[in-house]
């Protein structure tokens, strides 16, 4: 049996796990990201804490068949970043340098890419081969698995799903600096959106007028809780999503869509009223694409991660 | 070296086409489609005229690799079809039906699928690895070729873009039930349409409604000609086509985008009228996707009917 590393690598903390070839996480831990110095210790930081387990847990060379890292920005087939903003990296090969410092081999993906790879393999999306996750957190991204394996694209941006415009008509702009964006309506940023605009048109009660700052979280709640405002503020939140997940389905035809991120912590709840706007928008040959919500949480980037290195070394 | 069949079958004709493995096309030629008896006699058609050249050329059966077969429905990886409507197909394993009746193995494909990966391996695409092709005929179809290799996605339907909802606010059905597909506006249909609704909106004089029915190639000659009328609806059509590729891009993140059918007769003309809009809508990471017209015609389907069975079996 062989071994290996998944490590999900992020803005704050690092995530390391160690895996046996049949994808068994046996143990996983987090070191702090060290964004100081435009991230120059980061990968020695890695490099280090991953050598004190192997001497610690006396694992031998011939057991390890290497490490997979996800890094939060676009990386091509031959590992090349290029330029994480959030970590301070410019442009250089991820594969030489860890490859370096620890005497294994790497392979490395886009994070978002890599945590759709973790959740097709091991989560939700177990036993699918074209697979697609989306998640709604503060932004919407996601990733596509075409045949078990990630398809990156030629820029590293498959799967910017949060950028293709959904409404022609609105005026205020999106992040990225274009206008009606799928990100400001089905984020977790843009149910809070949705809520403030219903909230400023009229002066009907509801209890998130009692709340200084309404989150998506607070929306969800109060939908349940029968809320009248809140009830009509997701009733077009789902008409958005649905809408959004049948035009992107058919581009891409899953057969599964995982969903993940902070939204989808409201669980089937969510599924149930995306669905009947999804059926009624979707080209007829997706109507049997099945959605579940993500399972492995903070998991899924290093299972994929691994799952990387076992596909390019195992 | 080894050789082999590429055969792109349509509802009309079938298109067969003789290859060295560089990809060379030797020799092709047509034999027509016999769609009566639910199309019982199109594949034993097909071997036939297989058989013959194979005698005629006195070719030996060490030195063929395969057939590789386009067909116009989905077909799954094992080769079963599942009802091609043009041809009265129900479902069946092709790869077993005409590998008995040619002794020759068999790998097929959906056609717009394979015709993309034609384009891709020796077309306007040669060279690139993320590719997608965009057929703006009478619908809008397509495929997408990630690293290479098609993706069919699971219910065949990967590349049916043309049912991507552009335009929310349409009253009028798309063939598909839908409303405001965008293939109600970026097919030759629908430049048609978008002409008529034009011309019915008040009544300047335009030389298109000297003609009793207007199609897409006369909306694009008098607008290349100056027509002023004319050149109002291309322009609202490359503002629709240009959201449209936008939209896909940010799905797919394609290194390039052949355009294909028969709108694309137009040329560079329409890449020019099409791609501001596209920089306008696309998200910045797909700035860069390159785009240009399909360049092997009527061939691209044989090409990539034939590169599906090197793949398989070269």
């Amino acid at each position: 049996m062989k071994y290996g590393f998944g490590v999900d690598l992020g803005g704050t903390s690092v995530k390391i796990a160690y895996f046996n070839e049949e994808g068994t996480l046996l143990d996983k831990w987090e070191i702090p990201t060290d964004v100081r110095q435009d991230g120059v210790n980061i990968l020695p930081d890695i490099a280090r804490s991953l050598q004190e387990y192997v001497d610690q847990k006396q694992l031998t060379r011939e057991s390890l068949l290497g490490i997979g890292i996800g890094v939060p920005g676009p990386v091509d087939d031959e590992g090349v970043v290029n330029c994480c903003e959030n970590l301070g990296w410019g442009v250089f090969n991820v594969h030489d340098a860890l490859g370096e410092l620890t005497g294994l081999p790497v392979k490395a993906g886009n994070d978002a890419n890599v945590a759709a790879l973790g959740e097709c393999w091991k989560g939700s999306g177990k036993g699918s081969k074209n697979m697609m996750m989306v998640t709604l957190g503060t932004g919407v991204g996601g990733g596509l698995v075409a045949d078990g394996k990630i398809v990156a694209g030629a820029h590293g941006a498959a799967g910017e799903f949060g950028h293709l415009v959904l409404n022609r008509e609105e005026t205020e702009p999106c992040g990225c600096g274009k206008k009606g964006c799928a990100e400001q309506y089905c984020s977790a940023t843009g149910v809070a959106r949705l809520a403030q605009k219903r909230l400023e048109r009229d002066a009907e009660p509801s209890v998130l007028r009692t709340l200084e700052r309404v989150t998506a979280r607070d929306v969800f709640d109060s939908g349940k809780a029968g809320d009248k405002v809140a009830v009509q503020v997701l009733e077009q939140y789902f008409a958005y999503l649905g809408e959004f997940l049948a035009d992107v389905c058919c581009v891409f035809d899953p057969e599964k869509v995982i969903l993940g991120g902070g939204v989808c912590k409201a669980g089937q709840f969510l599924l149930d009223g995306m669905m009947p706007h999804y059926l009624k928008n979707v080209f007829h040959a997706s109507r049997g694409v099945k959605f579940a919500i993500a399972s492995l949480g903070n998991d899924a980037g290093t299972y994929g991660a691994f799952k990387l290195a076992l596909d390019a070394f195992g």
